[in-house]
């Protein structure tokens, strides 16, 4: 791999290597410290990327040559030859299956192996696992706040940072429960599905029907080819009569653009209605073309939306579609899919629903890609064992406490198969059992023992690389996305709640505590 | 390339195509409509990596077999054999000089070409200048409140989409006027200065004196080497003593992590000291074995927090610092480099002017590379011209309207040397000359002509591509970077503002002006 760490990283691992502690058996854990967007879940993402990297780990020569030049002039040379034999192979990562639903304060990536390695991968394991696991968290509420039946639309390749996080937001926005992508290149290399449609530069491009080019259609049950122009234009004045509206009013250049997109994809026809008066010109325009489509045996696919009230122009156009159907005798026309865009947001989703709409299809982009409400999951790295010894990291800051020790996590399940709580416990102690009591302490308020008793207990995590390999088979990114819904489903609708929801209890055994509690003290 | 673009581009290239008009010529204006985190100015950038995408603009066949699998089937073979033919050799482009101060609806870039290529080119455009526009602006917001005079280190590396947004970030924060990174691809690739420090991390992994291996330092000036674990720890009593604090509270773990970095850096020797307690712990550590090396003749180079209140804690710790440089007759003392990182924004630099600090090296991560104040700096890519026929966009939104026709831009300045209005001139006007009067059209109030009197013209853009080859030389990264700061310090301290900027002039001449009116007439 190429060096995708701080510095500060590489100063650390001279301290280390000076000191022959190199090789020092260590554990580190990945989590974040709060639920993002003010939810209390987020979605663990980011892992098979993680691991191909860590496959990958080594610095070549290039690297060592850039590090010697960078590093001070008193480290020693024994120090970069070292370096230049380093790899991944004596590293074990286990963590929750990609898609999992997680939580707050609970790891989701253990890591373990020798403390400079160990050490080394932090900021590369963060850097590719926590914009992942933001964005597919942040797909997953838009898809929460949809419903299911709604089709969501990545469209977010221009507001990314640069082409790799536009990658990584259509891929993972598709692991949220999102179903398209408007970027080819993430369709090719992921095979996430792509989704078109049309742009007002298509529709300013034109400006009179004589540009059509070519003009005719047959249709399509063969025959006579139609020249569409005349057969639109003729429509056209058939609509603009049972809206009311003035033929003159609707733009020639966007009837045209129809047009010829139309003679293009005489299947798969759409239209954007807003380039000029969506009421009298887009709206009629589309209607004359689709309906001229029709005659000759096609159905229209779609309209998009990109401008003002959505909801409300939704519900006026689904208004026209269902009077065009019942007018001319057309039933399909009433149930041509509606899309919005421009600046769709968690808020827009909610007026939507507020409101009531006719909204069949959603592109996001900006609010998607960038997550403004929270731009970053704020995921850290901590090392919680070396050489055998619990680490404990006391602050002033008690949020910015770790939890030492290697642990096990357990997933704790009530009678209905909901989640109830996340358990710690170190890795030495036994499975809790199902249907039995276990004592437990919550993080928030140690010092309070507590029993639950579990209907079922999941394991969360599992071994996916050891001796440089990848050790478990990896799912395909439709399966992490069934994988990701079925997860979010169990969740009962308290936690899943986007604002203000139940928090979702994380804690520690008793033992587990017990260890805590003695490092406390001994540290004060 | 690969094919960096919405699928809607290929579909609209295809109706194009069949219509005849994708080598119809075309242009079209990359730019922003409002300026970033609520300031008048941004800076561009990303025009080198923009020239380098489209040196490179190529669909491959693996890109072409993609497009055949998922642009509709009824798509002509002819256009995939044509799409396979494509580059960007008869594609024109000019663009302000990268790191210039740019305005909100002026173009920064403008693309000429054939209509097919100049729409494709408009996601992959937008997507390489938007980010790194928007974040060299955001470095360059931290640098004018930092003052010139502290160093501003970005470490966003792990809160960034990926490694490759990562990537973008430093170069482009770099570019806005950081000093260095943390980011050690982005100094091996593009040259950036890297900056190390020491980690929580590296501290956490040490619990007493005794791990400490090796343990002997000789002098700076050769000699017997000395025991330093042993030299620090009298070195503590000394430095307890004077700072009245109970040297058993001093964490020896962090002592031991302190003498070990010093033992393997003794001339770069730095302390982190928020790990436990920063007046108890942190701060006695690090004096003493910051005099333990002064003593064999080294120099320490910096310190550093990282949590609480960050410019009441670095003027304590000055005073402790001078506190030493006296007692200690150490006069460097005094001014060891005090660092300071944690969630660092906009607001902190204000907070830290207002109430003074002894702060001299920032660094910012989350907040300068996700931007939260405003994620994406909404670029749009809008058609002027097609045909040789000027583009008029009329929307419902007066704002989303463009200004048609292909241009030439001008930055005209006061007697100052400040420029006080950017003006839009149809290509084929003359150059307004210094010194006399021009008629103009502010943007916002079009109606209004008003004349201004420049007493220096400068055309901003020049032609960096052309017949598929980059034609003028691209200044180094450095080079920008100084271009940036050159830029922004002619701003008119008014326009500079970073909050409640004064609104800086863009308007069009008196030829333009009539144009627009006659387009928007003939539209109505």
């Amino acid at each position: 791999m190429a060096p995708l760490t701080d510095l500060y990283h590489l100063t650390m691992a001279y301290g280390h290597w000076r000191a022959g502690r190199h090789r020092a058996p260590a554990a580190a854990e990945l989590f974040f410290r709060r639920g993002p967007f003010g939810g209390a879940f987020a979605l663990g993402a980011g892992l098979a990327e993680a691991l191909r990297c860590l496959r990958a780990f080594r610095f070549s020569a290039a690297d060592v040559a850039y590090l010697r030049s960078v590093l001070p002039s008193t480290t020693e040379d024994a120090f970069f030859n070292y370096l230049a034999t380093l790899d991944a192979s004596e590293v074990t990562i286990s963590a929750v299956p990609e898609g999992s639903v997680i939580f707050a304060k609970v790891p989701f990536l253990q890591v373990k192996g020798p403390l400079l390695v160990v050490q080394l991968l932090e900021t590369t394991l963060l850097c590719l696992v926590s914009y992942a696991s933001l964005v597919a968290t942040n797909a997953a509420r838009f898809r929460l706040l949809a419903g299911p039946d709604v089709k969501l639309m990545e469209m977010g390749l221009r507001r990314a940072q640069g082409p790799d996080g536009a990658l990584s937001a259509s891929k993972y926005s598709y692991v949220g429960g999102f179903d398209y992508t408007s970027n080819i290149l993430a369709g090719k290399l992921y095979g996430v599905p792509v989704c078109g449609t049309i742009a007002h530069s298509f529709i300013m491009s034109f400006t009179s029907l004589e540009e059509v080019q070519p003009r005719e259609l047959p249709p399509l049950a063969g025959g006579e080819p139609v020249d569409l122009p005349s057969l639109a234009e003729s429509w056209l004045g058939r609509v603009c009569e049972l809206l009311q509206t003035p033929p003159e009013k609707a733009n020639r250049g966007e009837l045209a653009a129809f047009v010829s997109y139309a003679i293009a994809f005489p299947r798969d026809f759409q239209g954007l209605l807003d380039t000029y008066c969506v009421k009298r010109s887009g709206l009629p325009n589309f209607c004359a073309v689709a309906l001229a489509l029709h005659q000759l045996g096609y159905q229209a696919v779609g309209l998009r939306l990109d401008s003002g009230d959505l909801a409300r122009q939704s519900k006026e156009i689904r208004q026209v579609l269902r009077a065009c159907a019942a007018h001319f005798q057309v039933p399909w026309f009433e149930t041509i899919p509606i899309a919005v865009s421009n600046d769709i947001s968690e808020q827009s989703l909610e007026e939507f629903r507020r409101e009531g709409s006719e909204i069949n299809v959603i592109g996001v982009g900006m609010n998607l890609v960038t997550c403004p409400l929270q731009p970053s999951l704020g995921c850290v790295y901590k090392l919680v064992e070396v050489n055998g010894s619990p680490c404990l990291k006391l602050t002033e800051e008690e949020e910015k406490m770790t939890i030492p020790g290697t642990k096990t996590i357990y997933r704790l399940y009530d009678a209905a198969g909901h989640p109830f709580m996340d358990l710690m416990a170190l890795e030495e102690e036994p499975l809790p059992s199902a249907g039995q009591e276990v004592v437990v302490h919550v993080l928030g308020r140690l010092n309070e023992a507590s029993k639950v008793v579990p209907a079922a207990v999941e394991p969360l995590h599992r071994t996916y690389f050891r001796d440089g390999q990848v050790c478990e088979p990896l799912p395909s990114l439709p399966e992490v996305r069934s994988h990701a819904q079925a997860s979010l489903s169990l969740l009962s609708p308290a936690h899943r709640r986007l604002r203000e929801p139940e928090p979702y209890p994380v804690a520690v055994t008793e033992r587990l505590h017990c260890l805590l509690t003695e490092l406390w003290q001994a540290s004060q």
